[in-house]
């Protein structure tokens, strides 16, 4: 039996939630998971439907690309999370789907507004849309490449990888990530319902102002600051 | 056995209808069931899944936040239900959901306007929207305070709690009450498909008209005015 | 055993359809059947939610409005739906719902205009949205006066009801009817598809045309006409 | 048995598959899969329910629209399909339905926009709206004129069938095809999916750019190109 079987399953069952969230259709996504210890993730492999997926058919990769268990190709997209692996210490699951309502926002290139404390209670800053990469990076290491921006945006705007747990690439979709693939599944279904509510509060009143910043501060303190006291 | 047991039964299956309706996602919500007599009401617990909930899981506290039995800790919205129990005395349940077409509204900071009958059949005022709070109370205790907002609200507008049953709170989501638990989760649904309809009527006619008072009146009094006759 | 059993299951059976097809929630629709042979009609209970309803709990009307059979009180709508059997001979089943879209358009005050086939396939012309009654109209026999408003609206449109099998009343939301109770709920369907693609035919494109008369014929005809060809 | 035993089986798995994908209420839709040795194709009989298709229920139909086999009326569409299967031979299956956004974007006569990689993943030019008839053409025999429509707009915009396997009929609906019925279907629900997502993205940013040509050919090249990695 492989090492890498509590990873694989880990890694299985949080793509088969991306299913059960309405977050993709056919193969459009797939969920990562990592073991530091051994420098390597799980990830779904390239093009299988979610009804026939099975644990063991998940890929182990290490951080440079090299496929270090599994019969499968791994997904298309496995070179930008072993990016963002690499250079984000402190995460352990990545997902990538393309989620109606956060790839529209993507698709109109614009960053998703903190209007209210659902957005709040996860993230105080606006959802951050990366631009599209120049042609020559989109024509080399394509999805290497695609991580330097989800970092450079991220440098760009200030913003730390382990406060915002999301982010739109221009023209394609939505990366999420978390401390296993559970909750960058999570992440995703949360940027998913932020997206939503955001598009219908510009239809309704497309002056809607940003949510005030006692409000982000209390609502995100009270989940995730020192003196938490949401949850268990 | 608890001398509880009852009322939390009462709140758990309100609660696990908030998740059947799909008023929720996730434990973006909670509904709470109130038991005059002994002044107490029952509410779920932070930050528990609907999946993992259990009617022992169930809080029981007091209208001074007073946690009377239950090992869990109860829903960080606990005081903003224990301040309205206490002002409002014909209320036996309330429910708190991050409803998609509501909070697209409470994020608009608008009112919903009473645009036909499914609304008129509930209430005859459009669908309050209180401001979100000042920064000091935000800061403060924030959600007694955000009782004192909904009441203010009312006040302010001149609307009886009794007859509207609902309230948007600014930037943030939908809070609906009932003689019973059940009753404030079917608020919460009605406030939702008003909010919806009202969201989709705007984008046909921007100049769509509030339905003119005798209607109002006729629907709201065959099902709730003296001589009310629907239902059996 | 009642004379009228197999009428009450045909219209009971027409009322589960229309929560099957998410053109209601909890009590807001109702659909009713006609026995023409003894001039009565088999009508939902008041405010009875469908998981509760049972065959005979339906209750049976005369075109008077006359209770003949059932412990029940008939829908507030009753008087409407004895309106338009009195006045349509032709007809066999009614239905009202609440419907999301069809009401929006209602709410909105305007005509669905007739922007496709999928629209032409049932009728020829744009679904008529009758105005919002007179005061005195709606202070006085109100649901009676209800179908004077339908009959009027389409005497003034210059409409076969025929032809033209449903209706949206301003402000309230969509009757339709047909043959018999099942085709009442099959085109409260149609006219609820219809509505939402008309509704985001408008939203891509605000000066969308009318379909074109050579198409509105062709498919009403395939369907309707004396050649038709569709269906066995 | 039938020597199309195989080739009904596979019509009616696709056909069912309209149902799952919520491409289809109730017959407004039909899928057709080739046999090119035999030169027929079986078809969806015209107008009978999902839910009581059977697969001995398809019809079997040549190019000149003969029925070879089947107790039914083939679909209204057939000719259209028989055209199509004629001009293109390297498609083995033709799917049409009214999914919702789909018509809506027929209605609005207008092409989808490619805004991102989920459509480029898929084609590489706009997704093309055919204008409506010639009224002669809609008077005479209609569904043949439709695959002379379809073929004109294909000529006039320069665009291949093997590449784009989808079009939108002006006022009308989708038709999409591809290698077997399957793939037909398939592309009947990514085509649904680009017209939604297109729909967001104009209403959140009205001015949303096309995307650029280099990442329309990454994408499209990666799972379609010579270098294909996309997929096992």
């Amino acid at each position: 039996m492989s090492k890498y079987q509590a990873l694989k399953q880990e890694c299985y069952e949080a793509n088969m939630q991306l299913n059960e969230l309405n977050l993709v259709v056919y193969t459009f996504g797939n969920v990562s998971a990592v073991d530091r210890e051994n420098g390597v993730f799980a990830i779904k492999p390239s093009g299988v439907p979610y009804e026939e997926l099975k644990a063991e058919d998940i890929v182990i990769v290490d951080f440079d690309n090299n496929i270090i268990e599994g019969d499968k190709r791994p997904s298309s997209d496995t070179k930008t999370h072993a990016y963002l692996y690499k250079h984000w210490p402190n995460i352990g699951g990545i997902a990538h789907t393309h989620a109606t309502y956060s790839v529209a926002w993507a698709q109109a290139q614009r960053d998703i507004p903190i209007f209210g404390t659902t957005h709040a209670d996860h993230l105080t800053a606006d959802i951050p849309c990366a631009a599209p990469m120049a042609d020559h990076l989109i024509e080399g290491n394509y999805e290497h490449n695609t991580g330097i921006q989800i970092l450079d945006c991220f440098k760009e705007k200030n913003l730390s990888y382990e406060e915002v747990e999301m982010v739109l690439l221009g023209n394609h979709g939505p990366f999420a990530w978390g401390k296993n693939a559970a909750k960058a599944v999570y992440n995703s279904k949360v940027l998913e319902v932020c997206a939503e509510m955001a598009y219908l509060t510009l239809q309704i009143n497309p002056a809607a102002p940003r949510l005030k910043d006692s409000l982000i501060k209390k609502h995100y303190d009270r989940k995730h600051g020192k003196d938490a006291y949401y949850g268990q």
